[in-house]
């Protein structure tokens, strides 16, 4: 069931990136590997931080051929995929659920104190959209609207509180999966946003 | 004979990279920072994905004397450099067919899978082109242009499927790098372009 | 006292991190995490390439502590904290001083050559800056400034030089962070730059 949530989520994350790329005008081949680096960038980035190379999701030919064939599916048919907009981002917040709770397992395994494992989950879960941004030259989506990353953060905290429990590893994750893919739609139900400073800015001063 | 060809790559990279920063206004030593950057940035990334740390590329001294003295020189000669147009694009296509085909040589030996190392090989040829795009804030060429990705792809698959029928290496790395090289210049002399997605794309919806 | 000049440092560079995410009106999540980024992002650089996983900066809790506390507090207090323009500077300046040299320290003893040390301590001290910029969607700082990068460098030799003649680690450090500190405030002070190239840059040419 776990495998089968991951699709999920490397679909949903495939398809955002392909769909970014294609807004931003890119060619075939950019849409494409924007796509895989939008779904597999946040494993790389787990496994690099981890020392666990060469990084899973590039050894996993399964998650290669899901991530291409969806960003291929967008290119060819994107006005199609745009309308299905709801579904795009549930799609997406059940990614954020699996990768950033599994993320967190994962470096508990690997021995990690458990609030590295949560940073590292978070990172997890997070990190793929955010490469996603930066090769698209926008400020990381992430940094900017609804609650998102702290979805992934209050996921993470909760297998890092079942590990330290003891409780049973399957449960804890489904349980904290189930935690951050509820505050991220709720957050964009009801379209909560962190608080942003008050006051003008201050000019730059560096 | 490969390391002079890997040392023609690194002349092209450092000079497309310092030639770069003349353009974006940096200043001296802005410009040798991109160039090495983006002479040993492909590199960096193929070690750190495989684990070899420190990456090769920050322990080999010649690699380093020799992009940063070419940055230097395209700090004081840019007009020349720049007048130069096809030598620079001839000797970065040389630069893409080395380090991808040799990146992906590099991978199989650490034992990384066939399609792992055609990736990670790819990865080396566009890393340090993307990482100095991402670091004067353009969207990264090699996502926008004429084929060049894919050409770097076709020679990283060519060295895998090599290593699967037990070819010797030197002779395959060799006839590897010769087909990047060539749809690299072909894609540039005729202009062939990846298409773009059809349709009016759909406007942001995340 | 290593541990403290660090901590002044952490400070200074989440602060600085977070001030720019306050001016590019990030909400509350987004400033702690470029703050954290941009305290931590050198460290991680640098364990990363070192192949110290995971990465010492996310092991160590009061790293993280103490980083998200000052992102909070210029949060709620940028106005303030703006206004100490000069206190930020020297304090970012301390932190470029001790995050280079002791990062070409750690480079050594995880017995790297001398130039490599140097490079790693450097992007050490540079890195987290960068990656706040990149993030923020800047051609990083550091590239475009008053001599910084070249001050951290500086710093690193030192360091280096130190290891080779086999001197006292604990001195040596100190005298390359006093060293480097001093000539990043004088190039404040003094608005020194490094040159930039002459003549029109050249129109792009790939």
């Amino acid at each position: 069931m776990l495998i089968a949530l991951e699709m999920i989520g490397l679909v949903a994350f495939a398809g955002s990136g392909a769909l970014a790329a294609v807004q931003a005008r890119l060619d075939l081949f950019g849409v494409v590997v924007v796509g895989l680096t939008t779904a597999l960038g946040g494993g790389i980035i787990r496994d690099v931080l981890l020392g666990l190379t060469p990084p899973t999701t590039l050894r996993t030919w399964p998650y290669l051929a899901v991530s291409a064939a969806t960003a291929l599916l967008v290119f060819f048919f994107h006005p199609q995929v745009a309308r299905l907009r709801r579904a795009v981002l549930l799609a997406d917040a059940l990614g954020l659920g699996v990768f950033a709770t599994a993320g967190t397992s994962t470096a508990l395994h690997a021995g990690a104190p458990v609030y590295t494992a949560c940073l590292i989950g978070m990172t997890t879960g997070i990190g793929g959209g955010a490469v996603r941004d930066l090769l698209l030259r926008e400020i990381p989506l992430v940094l900017r609207k609804e609650i998102y990353a702290v979805a992934a953060l209050a996921g993470c905290v909760l297998v890092g509180v079942g590990h330290l429990l003891r409780l049973p590893a399957g449960l804890v994750i489904t349980a904290a999966a189930v935690t951050t893919v509820a505050i991220r739609v709720l957050a964009l139900w009801r379209r909560w946003n962190a608080p942003v400073a008050k006051g003008t800015p201050p000019s730059s001063f560096s």
